[in-house]
């Protein structure tokens, strides 16, 4: 298994890569990598060393054979099904933004308990009433739970999502939650990352 | 100036000692806040001790002391105005999220150029034609903007921000920025995180 920190970089990787081989370009090399990522050429050759890639010294790497390799390590296996908590502003950009992308993971169900949003067709996929979440997680062999519902609930929902099999969160609630030690759980954090934001501009105004 | 990484624990921290402190609970020890958050003790106190607290071994941190002291550190200073470029559902989602709270932070005005939301109230907020983008960030004082526009137009309307005196950019456009060195970027990827989850509940699966 490959370090988190791994995996988020190969991620990132496979976007550059792939906008730069809209670019018609072929080869790229490690710094040029790096430099598009603000990481350094060591960080990116030992990345791409893990994943039993190498490019010439000469031309560098395939544009065409890494995104391969990275999508083989990053999308490998059969397809994963995923399903939303919470059909707000924010459930809906979610599931336009994964659905809109070919991509390995599909969200097939949202679930909902306001009335006005169940039973309908939301950003092209179907929400159902929080009831039928432990029956939809398994008729649809869904391994993945998103939650964008409110912090309130969250960790009642999560026991629940828990028990039904799911194997992986992401978590876009703000608030900790306890999962057990064989589900993996992401922090998808706004609040921090805007608190990052203004900590560093009022010490830039600061100098 | 801290640590990035240390800015963030900080913020995780308070949110969950406001939590704590709502159950009515008035101190907290350095493992109890620790396994809250999934870290380690010796973590919590070395960041605790950066910001110059220090609780009692006996009966460990104040609550209400440290969220002040934390206080002091993230919101310090006058309020801080940002703009939001985009208002698709994901530029609602983060208003409406941001706006709802407390903070020193506060959403100001919108920006886009689709007609139909133009010169309306959304999400509590005005949203204007993107043309009048350098004019609004200098009236408003703004000194943080939010991307959640399509990614083609991001780094055009970056290098807009940039020149009208925006110095730090939340970024959840999935595309990398580049920005000058005076300019705090902070990338908040849905992407790399569901990636993340996916490779993660594959091997989870696989074992």
């Amino acid at each position: 298994m490959l370090p988190e920190k791994t995996i988020e970089r190969l991620s990132m990787y496979r976007r550059v890569l792939q906008t730069y081989q809209d670019n018609q370009s072929e080869f790229i090399y490690s710094h040029e990598l790096a430099s598009l990522l603000h990481l350094t050429p060591v960080q990116v050759r030992r990345d791409i060393m893990l994943i039993g890639y190498t490019g010439t010294q000469r031309k560098g790497y395939s544009v065409r054979e890494l995104i391969e390799k990275i999508s083989q390590i990053l999308d490998g296996g059969a397809q994963i099904n995923a399903v939303v908590i919470g059909m707000g502003h924010l459930g809906k950009a979610i599931t336009n933004y994964f659905n809109s992308k070919r991509s390995k993971i599909e969200i097939v169900a949202a679930f909902e308990n306001d009335s006005t949003k169940i039973n309908r067709i939301i950003s092209g996929i179907k929400s159902y009433h929080i009831d039928n979440l432990e029956m939809l997680i398994e008729k649809n062999h869904a391994t993945i739970a998103i939650l964008s519902l409110s912090p309130r609930e969250a960790q009642e929902i999560t026991d629940r999502l828990v028990f039904a099999g799911i194997k992986g969160i992401l978590n876009f609630t703000s608030i900790p939650l306890n999962v057990p030690e064989d589900v993996y759980l992401e922090n998808y954090d706004m609040v921090t990352s805007m608190e990052k934001v203004a900590y560093f501009v009022k010490e830039k105004i600061k100098k």
